[in-house]
């Protein structure tokens, strides 16, 4: 391999049902094969009971946010996906995987919460909060939406032709 | 039908390739079969050669704008994708088709170009211009986004469970 390389690590809270959208994502993930390392780890979602009340989710998304945690790769610059992130576009995201690398990262972790979204903890161990749009999206598709920008990212940031 | 029922068409230029995504679009027009009518409308992409420059890919996007004009279904609002279109909260997409309704529009149609985009004809005709993410998604990916967001959209509306 040539070029800017990057490892990629998904962590996604829940599996996907769909297996439309399971075949999008391993897509992606076959594609971002040729940067480096990519692979996604879903992390078990905490059961909870129908309408739960507030101290419920909270105590949910912490033990999911244990999980979450302890599966990033050591190195890795953690990036959480929340609807109170940052707005960038693909030019400005595949420049930010670039400096990661250059602060000496090893690869990139994207987290992606259940419908419940991510605890604090998470979101304050992450280098980057990252809003992909202000719609709201289920996050099973964002888990699509989210490899293909990080694929696009790589390809960008190697001057593929993906991008135009 | 009770509540809120509006007709939706979403007017794509090319064809899905992949099945996964086509599967995933089938499934929201499937749903949003609940709120009135839904179909996909796919329109020819003009050919182009590699590496076209800016007058044949204006002509190109103009003989599409033609067909897709022609198919937005009579009376219907329309929404043009495009990366400069206004960025809103999927709560705001809803009630701007419910606002669409109460003007005594039929429907929305929601035109979603090739990858060089929507001629400006499309654009200047557009009750609204949208955009779901300052960054670029495949336009096949975008189909799947915009389906979802009309179905969620019109759950929201509809005080359904989908969204929350």
């Amino acid at each position: 391999m040539s070029g800017f390389n990057f490892n990629v690590t998904i962590i996604a809270v829940g599996k996907i049902k769909e297996d439309y959208l399971r075949s999008a994502c391993s897509e992606y993930i076959k594609r971002l094969g040729a940067y480096g390392k990519a692979n996604v780890i879903e992390i078990s979602e905490s059961r909870l009971p129908d309408n739960p009340g507030a101290a419920q989710c909270a105590a949910a998304l912490e033990t999911e946010a244990k999980g979450i945690l302890s599966a990033v790769p050591k190195g890795n610059a953690v990036i959480a996906l929340c609807i109170e992130g940052k707005c960038m576009t693909s030019e400005e995201f595949s420049r930010k995987l670039a400096d990661f690398s250059a602060q000496g990262k090893s690869g990139v972790s994207v987290i992606i919460g259940s419908s419940f979204g991510l605890s604090k903890s998470v979101k304050s161990a992450a280098d980057l909060r990252l809003s992909m749009s202000p719609m709201t999206f289920p996050h099973q598709l964002a888990r699509v939406m989210a490899a293909e920008q990080l694929y696009r990212a790589m390809s960008i940031a190697n001057n593929g032709k993906y991008h135009k």
